[in-house]
């Protein structure tokens, strides 16, 4: 370790309150540098970046033409207010952009920071739509177990973790959690389910009870990630969300699309509404609008919700930050990038190829249970028993993908069991052939008690 | 009005919901230039910015210097998360820059993207202490009525006007408010307090007695902004925060500063902790840390509160762009401002120009009930008769400042009946005599009925 090296890691184990991270934990991997899907850090070790950071590194790390785009508009206007009547140019020409590859309905733009900003804002959206109308019973969110929809009060509630709760509480009220759709894991649906149309059938039945038990007329939003990330990038039978969708019609309640991690290319197509052929009623975006070069985030509201919101004094509630002009002005230029380079298309043929090189790699190991992927969301899920499907045991200390970083300088994230990929829309069949291959590596080292052989 | 000009409007109106504007609103101010404490917007119009965006533009508008580093920050690493054992040199840097000018104990920093990102995290952070401690029933946060926490559900919770509660309920139980400190509005206090200790006094008793109520073990923090910004800029006497803070030790209860607007300068300090000499154990910030350039957030954590929170699996929540590179890279080249250019001064002597210049054009008018300043904090109270302090009446369609801004330029911002000045602390003399003479040229047109001749 360089002299500076050190230093970074004293001073950060200092001062900085890392999420997730104990006191106990002395390994730091400072980066310093970024370019394509390739990361450096203090000490000149080299990373294949193949989690997209979180999610979110769209057109991959260190572009000079974004650079270039932020540094004109931050000499130009770097930032006012965009409440009340004041605006920016470079707001409204991104809210007129997205409006234009959003569905339809979907017309109207409420700017955030980011995720969690943005499921607060839905949720109070939600609630204020019915509440306007005179609906002002209407304030139960239904979520569902393994959601994650950020970590303010009122998102962190309808996410479904215990660890997003415990020591938090009491969280906001009335949110009703709904089991995920998950095929893989049939013990979820009692066993019965052993085609994709049984486990939406038991999903459809349940959410019917749970409407009915807590009251149609009480509940005001369903929120939902179309593809649930942070669980370990489920994914639902193609008839889940129609279905959905038409039981919430029926009831009067609005659907939320919960976007953070789905939307701009991330499942090959501009949101994954699109690729389930659903229109919620409010989608929630964030990182992949600038892939991450300024914070931001942006919802996209229907017309009958936004009529409602604009009403009488408006929509109560502003970020600071709200249609920042740095932060509009890249998201532009990266909504142009993933146009001009195709990287919709390429998310689509990128991740069948590396979910190819997966299954080439990875798939006679034993502890492989699944390979799962839309797009470019790609999860390995990890089971001691392939028959019995059980999750693989897991030693903190030497966690599967800790130890693919250690090794290979090759970064994937672990999330409820699987190692979860979402690399660059960007990435190379040559990087998606190293990436397989550090997993591959590792994996085959592993053995059904979680215990890695060298590691 | 341009081309461009009526088109930006048009697609403004067209898709975007602004905070606290509602749909019949048709007039659109649309920034597209901004450098030092002038704006230009689509028409060409120079606008005089006296609130520094909301409250945050320390250093200006439009600085190159900061557009630079931005760029090459940019370019070299624009993200990576800094969850885990990840993190970044500039993130490092910052934080222990943060350590450096934070009151002791606070040596240890959570990034967010903004201020409500903030609250959420330090809400849960008390919360979070106690639990880990074994005292789970320390759930309950104090809070202010007027106070201004920002629109998660959490910090929206302790939030106290019922705007941003009504529609959006039930928010997150177990927040109970106080009475704000107000010295100017004594009917507040029973009418009794006609001294500032005085106020101190009746808030200390009631603050007793609210502890007493819900049961002293049960109370994990109380959460204040030192000044409250939103509710008008209202200055607490100089005996309260340390009489309270005396009360809350004797109790075990955390105080957290909610220094969103106040820190960086603002008030003649980097933190208003420093200005009232009292430690919390937690500061919020934001705004001022990149003067908005960026959107960043940053939360001081006292040694003994960072200590628990990193025990275990340390601290289970994080935002998505924590410890941004190009924020924080930002934000070290904005303090370096500060400092060089002698800003903290600078807010203390221009603030003091600023009151007199207020008080010179506006001491006569008898709509003026008082003139308020810390740094470069100021308000104008405005009342229908100065001896009974009865507030000015408004009407919706000609409030005063809307009215300064379009017949002057000058731009000021409502707040409860008053009008609150927050300029960049770069603010000449020759901007501060315009804005004051703005104010005057209005004013003295409005009558105790709110009516504002030839407006």
């Amino acid at each position: 370790m360089t002299h500076d090296a050190a230093e970074l890691a004293r001073l950060d184990r200092a001062h900085i309150i890392h999420p997730y991270l104990p006191g106990s934990a002395t390994e730091r991997v400072v980066m310093t540098e970024g370019s394509g899907c390739r990361l450096t850090d203090s000490e000149g070790r080299g990373y294949l970046d193949a989690t997209g950071g979180l999610w979110l590194a769209q057109v991959g790390h260190g572009r000079e033409d974004l650079a270039d785009v932020a540094h004109e508009q931050m000499k130009k206007l770097e930032y006012f207010t965009s409440f009340w009547e004041f605006s920016n140019d470079r707001a409204i020409a991104l809210a007129a952009r997205l409006a234009g590859i959003a569905p339809d309905p979907l017309n109207h733009v409420y700017f955030t920071s980011g995720g969690s900003e943005g499921n607060e804002a839905a949720i109070k959206m939600a609630r204020y739509y019915h509440h306007r109308r005179g609906d002002t019973d209407r304030t139960w969110i239904l979520a569902r177990s393994k959601a994650y929809h950020g970590i303010g009060y009122g998102g962190g509630s309808a996410t479904g973790f215990p660890l997003y709760h415990e020591g938090f509480a009491p969280m906001m009220p009335h949110v009703s959690h709904l089991t995920p759709p998950w095929p893989y894991r049939s013990d979820l649906y009692g066993g019965e389910a052993s085609t994709p149309e049984q486990v939406t059938d038991f999903l459809i039945r349940e959410l019917e009870e749970r409407i009915a038990e807590i009251g149609p007329d009480k509940i005001a939003a369903m929120i939902g990630e179309p593809i649930m990330g942070v669980g370990g990038m489920l994914v639902p039978p193609a008839d889940y969300w129609p279905r959905v969708r038409e039981v919430l019609d029926r009831h009067g309640i609005l659907l939320i699309f919960d976007e953070v991690v789905t939307a701009y290319g991330r499942v090959g197509q501009w949101f994954a509404a699109q690729h389930f052929g659903v229109t919620p009623d409010i989608i929630v975006t964030a990182k992949g609008i600038t892939s991450g070069y300024v914070p931001l985030g942006a919802l996209l509201v229907a017309d009958r919700v936004a009529e409602v919101l604009l009403r009488d004094h408006g929509f109560p509630m502003g970020y600071t930050y709200n249609g920042h002009p740095v932060a509009t002005a890249v998201a532009l230029a990266n909504l142009d990038i993933i146009e001009k380079e195709g990287l919709l298309g390429r998310a689509t043929s990128m991740g069948a190829f590396l979910h190819a090189e997966l299954q080439a790699q990875l798939g006679d190991l034993p502890i492989v249970g699944e390979i799962r992927s839309v797009g470019m969301m790609l999860a390995v899920e990890l089971v001691e028993d392939r028959e019995t499907r059980v999750p693989l045991p897991l030693d903190p200390a030497n966690m599967p993908h800790d130890v693919i970083r250690r090794e290979t300088g090759v970064i994937v994230r672990d999330s409820a069991h699987s190692l979860v990929l979402s690399p660059p829309l960007i990435m190379t069949e040559a990087e998606a052939k190293e990436a397989a291959s550090a997993l591959r590596g590792v994996l085959e080292r592993t053995a059904p008690t979680g215990e890695i052989r060298g590691a």
